[in-house]
């Protein structure tokens, strides 16, 4: 038998149902020390979006564990034992791909403005206020900070709209066979290739891992490199662009717009109310606030199940061929 | 000389200036009936939305009529005298594309709900309440009626998402060429065509001419044959769809949100106030209502400027030649 310990995790109830009879299935709540400590010590497989030194400690047998999210930031690789293998979670990237496009077009158009002011009567655009024209994506250029899957799917919907796309990725040499037309392909970790897609971007896309080469990588400095008619979108992690910075980029109009999806504040709880930073983004009418939402489709929740059940079904029938 | 008389149109002083020395240009109020009768018998082509007999009957030398817009309902074709062409500006379907496209998304993922609950501190969407999920453009259907060039700049970006195209148009056998991989490509006219993509179709966009073919095309009947997941978007003329039923498809649920631009009642003038519709549209939270502005970008102004100065000038070296 393959035990597997789910720590964290969405869907867990539908994952239960198609994994093979051959697996044990437990969960435990994350806060729970003592059922966690009584069930780490047999766990094959664990799944969590934490792990630190104090949970290697409570392990015997682990090989396997999944990040049941795209970030693996809260997961200490220092900590995990020799042979335990990391994955973190697929699916998602095609649901935060149209996000960003869905975004940018609406940045682009003013949808929120222009709609409710329709509403009241007032014709903001168009024919009847021809003077007040309307930006395009076509021929923009859009930089992407990371270049994984999300950046990736991100590209294939920005060549179909005619968008010139450049990037930066910790491992631009895994790329060379790329099929899409990428400008350039630059390393993440080379400041002034960062600062040059600042400066080039129409769009600038965050969709890259936060570490510590991507923490606080967007700040006032790259904000002021920036066009003042540029847009920034964040689906990775909200840090990635200081907050303070990013606020005040926003607020002086520094740059024109942005769609933020990842923040600096979250609720405790499910449900619990909470404003999503200690600065008044809400404040300001050139931001798209979404919550944390961009990856959070039935399409991902269908994959990554899809993708989750295989990779543990997998692992359970090699360990019963191995034993 | 080439004498033009250009009775509609915006952007006609930076048009002025693209055109050849050889070209008399000259702009008409459409209301100023006594400048216009002594404009049009010299003119050898006119630019305007309205051509009628009464116009027709005060030519003499016309032979190029130039719609300044997509649509040319408003042009009587029996009116025009044997051998004038008649050409509609081209440069609006990428921009008309774009928006269409980030309509679906914005509908789709609740941009609006979602923006302003999150500036209240409420999280809809997302981690924080993961029962909520959101629906994808990947893999669904998106049924076209009209596969002009709007028609196929929409397919090229619906494709690039991983949607289903089918459509309906007047001259399916003008396009067997075509790169796209619809489904299917039915003929207008033919009424249970337009039931099957209505039925088929998570997205059914209007993006053809208004004509007799098209006028009320979609009522009570055909919205009653959608799903009632789908979403409506109408990019081309308000009246493709029967104002009270598409009112009450939304009210009622029938259909689950569509997207607006096109209208049944504008303004007089411009940046005069007026609601868009005798129905209240502007209560429904399941619309996105736009001021006809989907064509309306810096791109489509370059796009057709360029266009329209080609046209006349060219006419203008040819008419050389031939004296």
């Amino acid at each position: 038998v393959t035990r597997v310990v789910a720590v964290h995790g969405v869907w867990l109830d539908e994952l239960r149902t198609l994994l093979d009879p051959t697996v044990e299935f437990s969960v435990v709540p994350p806060d729970d020390h003592s059922q966690l400590d009584a069930a780490l010590p047999s766990a094959d497989v664990v799944i969590s979006v934490v792990f630190d030194k104090e949970m290697a400690r409570a392990t015997r047998s682990l090989r396997l564990l999944i990040c049941p999210a795209a970030g693996t930031e809260r997961i200490d690789r220092s900590a995990l034992p020799p042979g335990v293998r990391l994955l973190n979670a697929v699916g998602h990237e095609i649901a935060i791909a149209e996000h960003v496009l869905g975004a940018l077009v609406t940045l682009q158009r003013h949808f929120g403005a222009a709609d409710a002011a329709l509403r009241r009567g007032e014709w903001l655009y168009g024919f009847h206020n021809a003077e007040n024209l309307l930006d395009e994506l076509h021929g923009c250029t859009i930089g992407l900070i990371g270049f994984g899957r999300i950046g990736q799917e991100i590209a294939v919907r920005a060549e179909a709209f005619g968008m010139h796309c450049a990037a930066v990725t910790l491992h631009p040499d895994k790329h060379t066979g790329s099929a899409l037309q990428l400008a350039w392909l630059d390393p993440l970790t080379d400041r002034e290739a960062v600062d040059k897609l600042a400066g080039w971007s129409d769009a600038l896309v965050a969709c890259c891992e936060l570490s510590p080469h991507t923490q606080g990588l967007l700040d006032a400095r790259r904000f002021g490199l920036m066009k003042r008619s540029a847009v920034f979108v964040n689906v990775a992690r909200g840090s990635i662009a200081v907050e303070q910075d990013l606020y005040e980029a926003l607020k002086d109009g520094r740059i024109a717009a942005a769609a933020i999806d990842v923040w600096y504040e979250y609720p405790h709880r499910s449900q619990e109310h909470a404003l999503p930073s200690k600065f008044p983004f809400h404040e300001l009418d050139n931001v798209l606030m979404t919550p944390h939402c961009s990856g959070w489709t039935y399409g991902n929740k269908q994959r990554r199940l899809a993708w989750m059940s295989r990779v543990i079904n997998d692992f359970a029938a090699e360990a019963a061929r191995a034993r």
